[in-house]
């Protein structure tokens, strides 16, 4: 029996909001912050955990065999194919500094397979989401089909990434050959950059080292919306890792060949 | 005769709502991009256009003497003290990304100093302002007095800025030491940094290169709310150059040495 895509997604759209009634709260309060264990910087707030909590309360309520995999409380395995991948506030780093970039990230996987993702931005009011029936922006009451922009080559590319120091070694140089190649390159925007290449207006969204619930939800929205991804180094992308994403398969191949060039 | 902040502030909102409809049409529908002369990509969209000229409308209507200084229909000489300075998107890069941190700068000097300024996002809803009286965040109703974060020495401090490529040579030196004995640095955030400090977000918003209507109307919102501001190579920030803001004196003297030590 094929899943009733609509009736997830419309329970993804209230787990979006019971996460934005735990997370605004805490966002431009100077909440305290939490720091992780490891050699980076990695702050975690009470909008995080509070965030994650309210997720997995609705979805233990409602389906308590799915799987959960959050960035806060860790993996419950799931007596169903479905899992849940969460991350309550995807850009803690953003968030901390008060801009408004961003997001929580709701994912579902159906036998480890990304097939349902949700980007919500609830101080700026919109959401990103996909299915294996397409991919839309809500923000109100508008609701608009998403579509990648398409024949753009690497020359008249706009790249977004989250900083440039996120890749090292020979990733950096295949990093600088993309920037020096196209057209425009913007950093800063964690998660917004995949939704926004989603909806037309970003040709390259990549990232280095993510994690699974960093990307597990926007694939769908990226598939979706007809572009398309790979994890650089051969991985599965909803296991996380080196993720290049763009507009179009032709680009994405352009853009890989840059990285051959630099090896 | 003091001239009436709170009159001049209110019409400030007016240019700020003017701006904002005839901007937001033109934000994410990939309208057409001209690239301004120069070595830099610099892009121009009819959303800076139609939104300057919108302000300049409003203004000289009401104030025929005063000056205008504008991003993209240059100087208009006044017969009156005061002059407006104007930036109708601060970021059009983030603008043509699709991304929610491009701005409304409107300043005003009086004899050549800031002494309005006024930062819109109409797209998130929200305005960041400041006069002689103070600092101001107001979203819908909800008006909220700005003041910075205090008591922060460069080892805790976040720094925001646009991107690393901006600083050259010498300066390069200077903000890689400071990214380096700071916390946390992000990038990205154009005006948005510099109005965060203000809201006692982020400690240190610098950037390098900038033009007075890219910063004067940001200086009034900094002050009034206890900030301190200085321009590296010692011309008047006002009429831009490299602008360093921090959430306090002391912050600023601590961020400075640093810029000694690498010369």
């Amino acid at each position: 029996m094929t899943p009733d895509w609509q009736d997830l997604t419309r329970f993804a759209f209230l787990l979006a909001e019971a996460s934005a009634d735990a997370i605004l709260p805490w966002f431009r309060r100077n909440a305290a912050i939490e720091v992780k264990a490891g050699a980076v910087w990695d702050p975690v707030t009470e909008g995080d955990k509070s965030g994650e909590r309210a997720i997995r309360a609705v979805i233990e309520k409602r389906f308590p065999d799915h799987g959960i995999h959050g960035e806060e409380y860790g993996i419950k395995e799931g007596r169903s194919p479905f899992t849940w991948i969460l991350d309550p506030v995807d850009g803690t780093r953003a968030f901390v500094c008060g801009l408004p970039t961003w997001a929580t990230l709701i994912g579902l996987t159906f036998e480890g397979k990304p097939v349902l993702g949700l980007m919500n931005q609830p101080f700026v009011g919109e959401m990103f989401y996909g299915n294996p029936e397409g991919a839309w922006h809500r923000r109100g009451s508008h609701t608009e089909k998403l579509a990648t922009r398409k024949g753009i080559a690497l020359a008249a590319a706009t790249i977004g990434t989250t900083a440039p120091e996120l890749y090292k070694g020979e990733d950096q140089a295949f990093f600088q050959r993309l920037r020096a190649k196209a057209t425009l390159t913007r950093y800063g925007g964690d998660s917004y950059f995949f939704a926004l290449l989603a909806a037309g207006h970003v040709d390259i969204a990549m990232d280095a080292g993510l994690q699974a619930y960093d990307i597990a939800a926007l694939l769908p929205i990226i598939t979706g919306a007809g572009g398309a991804t790979c994890e650089w180094t051969g991985k599965d992308p909803v296991k996380g890792g080196n993720i290049l994403t763009a507009s179009s398969h032709k680009l994405l191949e352009e853009a890989l060949e840059q990285r051959t060039l630099s090896v």
